[in-house]
């Protein structure tokens, strides 16, 4: 007997990770490509009972105008990441997916955010409560219409300024403000994860934006048993330096500094060209040197629009240390990666791993994920490899043999 | 009451790593430096019980002419990798290392290396045994001399060719061949491998020469109650790899081909120019990749000799892998490390790890060293971070507090 | 009135740049894509009354078994270097290139080269002559069969061994060699250019192979009134060479060492595996530093074939030099290019211009072509920039308004 | 006869560039060192009757507290850059140096300069005219006192903002400004020129600040008769930009963005942090690319003060274009130069030909030195290959057998 299908619903689903997502299901459903880049794919992570994945429906929320097709082509017209003929092949899945989209919310989402909008998403005029409310019964909606037995949102949309209001610590008291616009200081990834929680779905924010991060947010999760991840994916540069950086102290090599430059062209960089929303990623990219070292070398990190690059992600960093009676040496790398390509199956792995977690009665912030981010909720570990052992230990422990005691899908 | 001192003999004691080491102990000895690259100096390693720096004694073998501190000097003049003033505070030291070295052994090391020798050790007429018997007493003598505690032998010379003469499997069969140079298969890295054995010294092969690992020389090493430890100290280019192709198979990205290539202006450069001895140090590089990664990618080292770097090895690696839906995908790195700097604090490292086992009884090839080479005698694993683990563990478990249990010095 | 049509005869037809340069002429011939990279597309190139894309004939030899559009797909399936609609669109143009191929010679090309070639190749047998005549009956018919005005050849097969044989100095005495095999010490590529001067052709070649390098061979070409061009297309790596070292010298900076490792993986990869192959390419890729700089820094050249690289051609090279009071500094390129993509355009360049050299009666090696070539025949400049003067120079001399004095196509 | 002195008198005579000047025309006055990255070393410059380095006398400005002799450690100290035997042998050199130093004006320098003034030069309060008249006056006693033929003043400050203040298009109601400071557009680098010009002396801008350029200021150059050369010298990313960018445009590639990003840790370094000096600089690095190529590519310059690299500069350049049938590529180099240790010798070369411009009759901006400049005055050429034709022609037609009828030195 099958098990029945989950939802995974995708906050920012005609952008670049999100189609390459959908891409790849349409061509893993009909077996059409290896499942390279899949965490899930390996041992011991295929003893675990994950969904199927051509058991997984998607649906989404986004604000941009636009078909999600064409938004899907790019990949291969700017950006020469995904051939052709899976985009061709993946033609009714885009359609079916295109059927289910929703129109989000841009409540304090800032600016650069805002100016990609559609105009009929600016027009919506509700309190942060409607909004929840809305988005909420759009979850609900899908599962329902789509008999699903789960449901796993997915924040993929560009990153947001860091907001200005203060968070009240507790749930009880956040919850009071969110009829009131001018006093609320929740953006719209934390709507949308409080709507995940309402609606009895898993949440995951592979943005550096606020999402569940927040202690009363947080909060929220755990009454609601409500399992969440996050925050912002570990793919590519960041990746990178909690791999290295491990190798500098393991060596006693002192970092003098660290500089890491990076070049895009996709939308994520054209939003991140506006310093309030770079900000945001930025610190997420850099604190973890002084957290694996122990001591804060001098760091540089930019983040640069480049157009012609389209959904490629060109890295170059420069780590300069000292070795043995203080000899200054240097290590460069270049990084040439396609953001969505990279992302994309961490975000498969996400759901199946979040959706297994759920089904074994987990809530609250997902630890265990670490490896996955750069800014893991309430881990201190930013090795990559110890991240790993996590993970590890945790798949172990909870392989088929085990599954019989958990809850399993009828 | 001070600890009893320690011997460090070094073979190759006039190389560019012996040297460093010479001119680091100094340094640490009247506190001059910080411990920078030691990896001893770390947390949990402090809680060791290890000995001193200040109580290393130096000595060793060399073939080739020339004076010590002239050998040194050229840190400076060919590399600009020590500053002057280092060697200048150096210079008692280099005296008093100087006169306790003695003449080498050059037996199958190669015509390469030959060339490089002095007349007088090339005119040297002696079979295997003799040899042996030769460096044994010279090993011998210097503890005597110095009144040491224990000694560590430290193979440093330029890389040998591999040996083309079958070693038999078992030490009973091999020690008779000891007397016959045209049967014995012994190069002079397991003739110095044996002496200090028979010396009741440690023996570190910190070169990718056949030294102690052939079964029959452990069978020796168990018999004499020594410890070792072995091979190829890993510093550069393959430490990157056993830090990066861990990440490539955590994410299930196909790496397709991993080229590396290396050049440096050092002795061992001069050495490796030699196809025949290139090729075990190729081999050494090399092995670990698809240990790692479960499947051989196409792979290619090179290492060629450019006369202006000096003692500065420049490595470029260019990996190129698939991710999700195939992507191809690229990372390339640049390593700009002085291979002496980088090598020293770890044979002070090894040194002092070395004699607090032997202190502790243990014997044999000293696994738990695994993260210190590349290729570790009788260890699979080649994840650089899983090798921390094994010596965190045993350094743990072998801490101050559990000292009292072991044979201490007097 | 329109110019009539000439011929592009390309030795190698099957290969990476000669598909490229159909998939170009298909998609310029209809206006489909922008001339970039195509050299003649600028001032004051497009005064010189070339003769139109549209208007050229294509056909050639092979040795390669297989079908020319499925060739041609590889630089989409292996390569992603050309777009798949680019190939579709082109499909009518294979197929009539295809109808006009013809079996080409493997002559003293090389085991390698051997190797490859389809065995109705292989079985010919013939003397050096035969093979210059049947290769001359194949362009001279395809010149009437297409009604063509001119016909240039270009070589653009895989490089050959350098030939071991002695040239005699003069045409005379290398003419009477052409009936024995034994003693005759042509290759291939030479043979192609004798054919092509017999037939009234211009030969162009783009390869480091001897083609009409030889004294003897020139002499020929003058005699016939042929013109022609080589050689070794300068499109990579080397062009970069000659364009850097012009710098080091212009600031006296001290040239020490300057390494370049390139790394690529198609069929000119797999034929130069062959170190015999490879020697006649790193010589021409390696000789122009010494020239430039007026001494000669170590060099060192590799070239590697990597497969998953496909046309994709990586070179990193290493220049250390020593500037103002002896401090050495290091300057580093990545050049990651696409051989074909960027060989392609110009061979289209080399034909329109010997074309229009021909119809201007020019004789011999057409040494203001320099630019184009690693190995420029009878040239000692290997100045970029100053080569790039003496095309324009040319090229503004013949420019439109002195055109009326040539011999002008009916 | 031997012939009389000259003067140089640098602007920033503690700074970086000034030292090495100084510790260079110490060694090349003893023939200590090869004159390597001096261009007036090679031909056929040594054909111009140029002025010995042994007869450059050195004095100057300076706005920081420290003792010269300090300062010009800090190459060895800070940067490894110069060896400290050669510091060491110039002690006697720097001492007279020091003798002849008198402190510099800040004058609309901008906040982060005026930073790191000396209060006593910070104390100086004085109209543009007086400060004017007080530099004017050390540079005519410099010359009495060292009985010197000529003076040529450089700069060699830190970057200044860019004025806002707008200048008047001529000297006679430029002039006119020099008492009000508060309506006077002249930084402090235009004030050393005017004062330069009023002694009598050239004056070479090496640095992009304001100095001469103004077109009301080049008439005064005139009317005084003195000739000047600028502005920013030309010595590393930017000079490469001058090398590479028209061999793109001479193979018709199509350059879609040019990213340079630049990290260094000097005193250059720590001023260009404050975005208004940067700004100046970024321009200058910038505007070439559009200028060679013929068109805009999207270009992004970064500099970032990196304190651990010291006067070392690390460029990364990222070249993305377009080839043949459009296909991406990509260009990257690494530059790790010095950045002192390559404009000293420069300067050096500067003042010689400047001062053999002078005895030629030269005034105004001399146009044939625009290979040292990354925006020349008054020249539009920016390949440097060009330039330098400009330079030869120059050098060729006033070499030693034209120099004849031209003003000798008694």
């Amino acid at each position: 007997m099958p098990k029945q299908r989950i939802g995974l619903w995708l906050i920012g689903a005609k952008g670049g990770v999100a189609t390459t997502v959908m891409t790849g299901l349409a061509a893993l459903s009909r077996q059409a490509i290896e499942p390279i880049g899949l965490v899930t794919a390996l041992e011991p992570f295929t003893q675990l009972d994950l969904v199927d994945c051509a058991e997984i429906v998607v649906g989404g929320h986004d604000i941009r105008p636009g078909r999600l097709a064409d938004e899907a082509r790019r990949m291969w017209t700017d950006s020469r990441a995904i051939a052709p003929e899976l985009l061709d092949d993946a033609a009714d899945f885009f359609a079916a997916v295109e059927s289910r989209l929703r129109p989000g919310t841009i409540i304090a989402a800032g600016d650069k955010i805002c100016e990609l909008a559609d105009p009929s998403v600016v027009s919506i005029v509700e309190t942060p409560r409607q909004a929840i409310d809305r988005v909420q019964r759009d979850i609900e909606n899908f599962a329902q219409a789509e008999k699903l037995r789960h449901v796993v949102v997915v924040n993929l949309s560009s990153t947001e300024p860091t907001p200005t209001l203060p968070f009240p610590t507790h749930w009880s008291e956040l919850k009071k403000l969110l009829d009131n616009p001018l006093t609320c200081p929740l953006p719209a990834s934390s709507l949308y994860a409080l709507a995940a929680f309402f609606a009895g779905a898993s949440y995951i924010n592979f943005t550096p934006s606020t999402g569940a991060t927040p202690e009363a947010i947080q909060q929220c999760a755990i009454e609601h048993k409500a399992a969440h991840a996050g925050c912002d994916g570990k793919t590519g540069e960041t990746l990178l330096k909690s791999v290295l950086a491990p190798m500098f102290a393991a060596r006693n090599l002192d970092v003098m500094s660290w500089v890491g430059h990076n070049i895009f062209g996709n939308m994520d960089g054209r939003v991140l060209d506006d310093p309030r929303n770079k900000a945001t990623k930025v610190r997420s990219k850099d604190h973890l040197l002084a957290s694996i070292l122990g001591y804060p070398p001098q760091t540089h990190v930019s983040i640069e629009y480049i157009r012609s690059l389209g959904d490629w992600k060109t890295a170059w960093d420069h780590v300069h240390f000292r070795g043995f009676l203080g000899t200054p040496m240097t290590f460069q790398f270049i990084w040439q990666g396609c953001d969505s390509i990279l992302a994309a199956p961490l975000v498969i792995d996400l759901a199946r791993l979040v959706e297994r977690a759920h089904r074994a009665g987990e809530k609250g912030a997902l630890q265990w994920l670490a490896c996955f981010f750069k800014s893991p909720i309430g881990v201190d570990e930013q090795d990559f490899s110890k991240q790993g052992t996590l993970l590890e230990t945790w798949a172990t422990t909870h392989a088929r043999t085990n599954a019989a005691n958990e809850s399993s899908p009828a």
